[in-house]
């Protein structure tokens, strides 16, 4: 499978870019063609302006980034999301990629019973996190935010059947035979 | 009360504008001062990069923009938030604003319990959002992600105690009648 892997993380030592390294390797090492999106590196701006907003309900964008980002993504079959949890949610870097890139028309539909998708080319989603939070706090105090906005209230919504959050917590104080540990895990997603 | 008054929408002639335009002209006829701060006019960077991240741990921002915002905040002793649901959150410029000016040491610092808030000088909040989906769907299938995220997990935990979410929907299709009785319902909110 064509996968599309995207990284949202300014930080090159990151343990998110660790995992995005990992995930890259293990799906070429299985024979899967990749691209690499690093949003940071990419300069991209996720700010939607007002020539953004005044064109999108047409379907367009101002912005001459998004088309391209539409193509890799046309291209893919698999979509792995990595970034960290901050104040609950993905960074504004990939929040403004969904505002921008997930144009009317191409992404979605207004239909009759609120939406329909038109990413049902994308076979899988996984979308990886790192957070401080403990996951029961996240789950019961957040509500886990991340999942029912972007799992479901975004990816599912946009057409992708199948998608799979692992939440990685608390990474701060985490040893390095957990972090090794959860590379593994991780990378067991994309073996095959 | 001196309101810091927050607006993120690009459009001028939104019905965020229309909401921002009622509160401030509201305060300010009930005697209290207002700052505002449109964030989309300020051409605020919301990407956390680097630099920013770098010094993150040290309570501090790369950014120069960061520390005049702080010092608004600090002067302020009500906070209204105004913004658009885009894919179930808030637009990427609010959430960056978040993940840059919230600074460590300044908004809130790491305690034996989880975090210790540091703007109790907030003695109220109010986020003012407008959206197409149902209320009952936004609860339901995402689980009032911006309650949760916003409300719950920035303002709570930065100290502030009192944090009144107003959700108006669905405005796409709302009658010119309907929208004036919600200008009216959130101006009722800043009368005394």
């Amino acid at each position: 499978m064509h996968t599309l892997v995207l990284l949202a993380h300014p930080y090159a030592k990151s343990y998110c870019h660790a995992l995005y390294e990992r995930v890259v390797q293990t799906l070429e090492a299985s024979g899967h063609t990749v691209d690499r999106l690093h949003l940071d590196a990419d300069g991209f701006d996720p700010v939607m302006r007002g020539p953004d907003l005044a064109v999108y309900a047409k379907g367009q964008s101002a912005d001459p980034a998004v088309a391209a980002y539409q193509a890799r993504i046309d291209a893919a079959q698999q979509l792995v999301l990595i970034f960290p949890i901050w104040w609950e949610l993905m960074p504004a870097l990939l929040k403004g990629f969904l505002d921008k890139v997930l144009t009317k028309g191409w992404a979605y539909e207004p239909s009759r019973w609120g939406v329909k998708g038109h990413l049902d080319h994308i076979q899988r989603a996984v979308v990886v996190t790192t957070m401080n939070t403990p996951k029961w706090a996240y789950r019961w105090l957040y509500g886990n935010a991340v999942h029912r906005s972007l799992v479901r209230g975004t990816l599912r919504k946009c057409g992708v059947r199948q998608v799979q959050w692992v939440a990685l917590s608390p990474v701060s104080h985490a040893s390095q035979k957990k972090r090794q540990a959860w590379l593994d895990q991780v990378a067991g997603l994309f073996t095959r």
